[in-house]
């Protein structure tokens, strides 16, 4: 069995050691340099022949600095003769443009991971991808992790009396309803729409909320606008109380003012995929340090790495089956 | 300008023909021998040299035959020179099979995409994916059309008032919201839920339906099941009268039956992008041969295709906005 | 060393699980769904992870199916981070196609050894091909075990005298001269001629068979028209009895009837590479499943395969001499 | 409609001459150095962007100088911006390499495909491989020229009478039956045996060759041996006289005394795929460079290739038949 | 013959504009959107079906940005069916990692090239590569123009007695010769070492330099310590007049005071490749906009792109003698 | 751990013995076989399964046989299942055509390292490329040893009073400061220019070389005529004693007689990586073989290669600064 050996790349090194702590090893040095004309290069600070080199970055801000951090380490790392080559990025950014919305646009989903194949990873594992096509984009092996466990533990500590699970759109509501179902709470969707101005807003909630307390499910939170304009809709309709939810907490712009201080939002719940803001001590911040961990060890064991899902992702969950009815 | 020479599988001959005449050209001829030991061999019967070559075959049952004589179709036209190979697959059928549901499982929608491209197609021209996300597994270039503007136009002739467009999941939800938007009525969506034994069921209707005429909208129609347990969810919220439609009429197994004859479905629409069945003259089938041979001349002037769709589909509409705000 | 696993797909589990037997380990269930639209899903059953996947499939009726099933588990293998996946094909039936016959004719025994390095098979395990040439179709190692030795053991146990190997065509002449070399009798063949009518037909037998005792070798047989058509041009030139003999026993169309009832053909061998059918209990079957049993064992011990077919097939024999004297 | 642009390497340059006259344009020079060090460096002396560039080199002695000179030239269009690169290849001396005849053998021919495709062949053009399947090493497109035509025609122009096709082996004997077709006279094949001490050797002759006069159709001859051996096989059968022909004459090593001395040997006849000896002027050499330059020719103007040859060879043919009967 | 779409990235759309001005085009728009997790989307707002499309970029800091955009600007160009797509690179800044110099380290300019080919470029057409084997890293055609006969001309017009050329180290001797050559002037060149604490410096001028005016050339230029320590070396050796030239004047961090204002630099000569810094008007720009306007239009008429530059670059130059003597 | 299996080529099969002495092994045996039309055919005669396969092959004359042997071999060995495939290249001579230095010529260094990944290697190992930019040609792992220590420990053991090591030109400049400061002498090297009359002639001696005795220092030495001409300008300049030391000493032509009766060359050091002439006793030859089978063996225990030249080779050395300053 080939050894392990964890790098991180300058973007949340802090997770990093968060997994080699739950795997029990020592995180190996990388260095990045940056030449005076702005361009980068990656070096690893340990032998990487024959070792099985995961390479942990996600995809935050300056993102292009951080991909690009991230493709060069793979290409030292497979011009090292290592093994296999793992990317780990806990937070996918790109996975958002993952179709053609308009003429003549790129699809950087897709492209950004025939770049990572063109580095030379061997493997990837990311979690909670925006929407689960993203997987198909990837001619390598994907270990899909998913946090829905993660902030269903934390909401069945809590009062769930009248509670509602509200979707922002449509193409999250899958997913919220997989969350509702796991906490036994009906679901709600947000309806958004193109305005004339270009702007999409959300025009309708569709499900029943009058008078509840809402859970809102997002995969990302950025700058918080979509949220605060759904919270608003969800006021029109009587919601006394908003707990939000997401898996990645980038917390742009002026994401942190608006939630930390919006009068209606209780609370905010993320994850550490990605680095947290350093101004809002309240952030409920549940660790999938300990899950990445263990995919890792699975992984090197050869065992199932789904399993390690069952009951929480029908993405990995037993056999399912015949789709269409 | 290359020459156009365009062939057909034998899954749907009469669409090519349908295609070929609003072009104004004769369709080449091809064979395909079935040897005694069930292979398949391909022949096309009309020089390919410099031209470029459209192949058109949905993939419709028996599926497996169809896609492996499309394969074979193109492996000829690439070893016959030709300048270029466009597969028109007006239904892209492995589609559904877009993600990862289950561990272990195939994602039929990618491999079929990669089966095509290594057989050497240069171009794709489909219609109405299950998801948008399919069109990032493609390598190559493909036109992506879409039967909205002609769904519109139908029910635009009819009576709208108290209507409703109702998607029977939530995947389909922003396609119906896209129609809805462009008829100016309200949506909803079924809940898809699945059950202990291993049953996907519709579990509830997520928005305003009570006492509403529906438009049921989705994008494939196969037995029938999902749209006639979504009836019946209809019903019991005192829908008074259902409309079904599709872009891809498949109505396999009892479908007919089911659809047919069932006393609260007053029609069903579909178009032409698989063979009608042939005990069905009320099914309202309307024609997108017109909108293929459009873009096929589009292609071939070098014009803009997205253009043809532009105030029905936002994946062909003019510069979009920035997306997450 | 990894652990292997044996899936099977539909098309012949009985010779999976005498490979399994053979080998004493337990066949790894595997699913495979069809889905209303007639799309395939394959699904395995079985931890994949850092094993040797094995997946046996011949490419029998309905052909087309059964290659899909296997692309798909193939597809499965590799996304569920399989070690290495064999795609063990103890009929590759589309090596039949496998040179340009005709103008702009497709050759599916290289597009379909394509497809399956598209789907990700590190290795192909197969039997007699029908043209060694094949072999060069296939980018990844291809083990070709061969029956020769097998059928040869048959014929030692009985009555050789006055008996001549007889190719129905010049193709298979030169392993009917390895068979005739192997028994110690001497070889015939038959001389094909297109017709004007385009019916191929065989109109002399080149080499000396004037009543002697024929033994018919063939690589597959299929309807059974060509052995036929030999054997009427065999009984004029005075031959007394006939015995066929083939790898590849599909035996499709009226060929049961065909060969089992004909008056000069005493018996038929065949191998198990394909199902035998049912209504043929007199049908001689050689079991193959312990060559390929070896053979797997081999590969996994990182031993020689070619060893096991020492003195039976050149193909696997020791150094060979310069070839062109 | 790109220019032409027709260079040659340093094998063959008289027969790009020839094709070039029979185009009516000038050969475009070329510049091979030989460094100090044995490496090869090609230059192209002619602009080649957005033109149709061919290279015309047959795979002749030193055959291993003559492929890398190919290659080199071939990489030197394609980094000259090339619209498209034709290898032509009169002779493709690897095809000889077609399967895997022993253990942990190379098979040259398929390897050979490879580089040319690596090096950045937009298509082949060649003549009478020495396998069909051969064609099928190859993933761009290739045209496959046939002598057949020719070597018939200087046959029709001879006296036919007892005469008798006769292929040195089985692996060619479809061929020699197609030229036997051609003239209305009969076939034969000699059988080749490996003696117990690694020698091939023709032990028998199969089919009726007593008394006649033979034709033996080789596809290639390099030092004549098997030749000889075969005239030796035919003499002992009464066989009176006996006229050679073969689409590529190397005649290396002592071929030509061998052959042109031979006292049953009453003629040779060739082609100009490759050089012809200095010392050997009875040789009869009929020049195929017509049969290419019309293949380009038409390849450029995007008409059939397939039909140059219609009547002469099958793999040139119209539609054919089912093929397993 | 393709019609012409140039489109340019957000890093130099002056360059791109001097480029359209001098082909007579409009440069077509384009637009980059930062969506607000920090990943980048492109879209092209001109038809590019069948159109040879130009994207200028050079890779100017925030490099890893303009990378991005150029990737995806290339990406959205060839899923928009042009006819080709061609980078303009003007500085191929990831040049300068174009070896292993330390152990597990990444090779950016390899890396680059790489990602460039898997986003769909066709061609790259850039100037003055760090070293002339950066051209090997692609795989596809790359014209690659030189600065040298603009720079000359420059120098031309200038007193020249007494004058050396000097290049900053060994790297680029070979260069600053052909200048020398040019000029009719020698040449020295600094020897570079490694100090014992990790920094490298110039200890030693070879070549004669003494009482003599130095002509300093570099291939690019930013934070220009490498030009004030070789001036100081130069001072040391009664150098009395500095005039440094340069192809990429990129000027970074404190470039502009150090090179501005130094008593012995009388000039700083630089080209238009990267925008220049607003704060220098000093600086003698020449624009190169009309070379790679001329070899845009050379490419598009089919023209040969070297002979633009006879005389002055021997990588343009006429076929060259043997290397090795 | 895979087992190891060391086979050679032709081309130098005392140096594969000397790996194999070193590392304790026994040299697995191969057969090459020349076809009467002068096609290679190759057979590894040793299992390869599973097995770390290592295949010895400089690139020395008849280059073009020796690399077609050494693709051959590497197709062999993939196609026998090797676990992995390491070209060894001592001397890789092709890496001297290493970039465009004329329109329209070819780079055989990428060529031939595109071939040798299309044959299938794994990894390559080589030593002293002749730029260091080569090593990015590779799209596979590279180990590039460096002879530099070895000579550098040749020269400890000499009176280096009054010595300056001198390069021929400036592309091998680096190198020969770096042997420079590992000796603790000074640095020179020739300028090359190109004549009227298509030769590059040595026109000065940059640096201080005069009255000293000279080192001089090259990758590779063929003919030996550019030493000649440096000796020539060496002597000028009162050179009295010149040592001449290379990695590679081919010497081939007359380069022997020129270099071993040379008067004022007083010894020539070579390394075995080529075989060494028969008629030059006094040649200096120092073995490297230990190097590469110190490399080997680290590369089988997944220890670091680049810590064997740690001090003598930046390229193996730790980690380094910031590049540009």
């Amino acid at each position: 069995m080939n050894q392990i050996a964890v790098f991180s790349g300058s973007a949340h090194p802090q997770f990093a050691d968060a997994i080699c702590d739950n795997l029990g090893i020592t995180r190996s040095p990388a260095d990045t340099q940056r030449f005076s004309n702005d361009c980068l290069q990656a070096q690893l600070l340990d032998n990487c022949r024959q070792r099985d080199v995961y390479i942990v970055q996600p995809l935050v801000p300056p993102t292009q600095d951080h991909l690009m951090e991230l493709l060069l380490m793979v290409d030292a790392a497979r011009g090292a003769s290592a093994a296999s080559v793992t990317a780990v990025i806990p937070h996918y950014a790109y996975a958002r443009s993952d179709k053609k919305d308009a003429s003549r646009i790129s699809i950087g989903g897709k492209l950004v991971a025939d770049l990572l194949m063109t580095a030379g990873v061997s493997r990837v594992m990311t979690m909670t991808l925006h929407a689960p096509q993203v997987h198909g984009f990837f001619g390598v092996p994907l270990d899909h992790l998913t946090a829905l466990g993660e902030i269903a533990d934390y909401y069945r500590g809590t009062d769930l009396s009248d509670a509602v699970i509200v979707s922002p759109d449509f193409g999250n509501a899958k997913t919220a309803s997989q969350l509702a179902r796991l906490l036994g709470i009906p679901v709600a969707a947000g309806s958004k729409q193109r305005k004339a101005d270009d702007r999409v807003v959300i025009d309708a909630i569709v499900g029943d909320v009058a008078g509840k307390r809402a859970i809102v499910l997002d995969d990302e939170i950025a700058t918080g606008g979509s949220i605060v304009e759904l919270v608003a809709m969800l006021e029109q309709q009587q919601v006394s109380d908003v707990s939000v939810a997401c898996t990645h907490g980038l917390f742009t712009g002026s994401a942190v003012e608006r939630l930390r201080d919006h009068p209606l939002i209780r609370e905010v719940v993320a994850t550490d995929t990605v680095p947290r803001p350093d101004d809002w001590p309240e952030l409920r911040v549940r660790s999938v340090a300990p899950l990445f961990a263990e995919a890792i060890a699975r992984v090197h064991a050869g065992e199932s790495v789904s399993s390690l899902f069952d009951g929480v992702d029908p993405t990995h969950a037993p056999p399912q089956p015949k789709l269409p009815l």
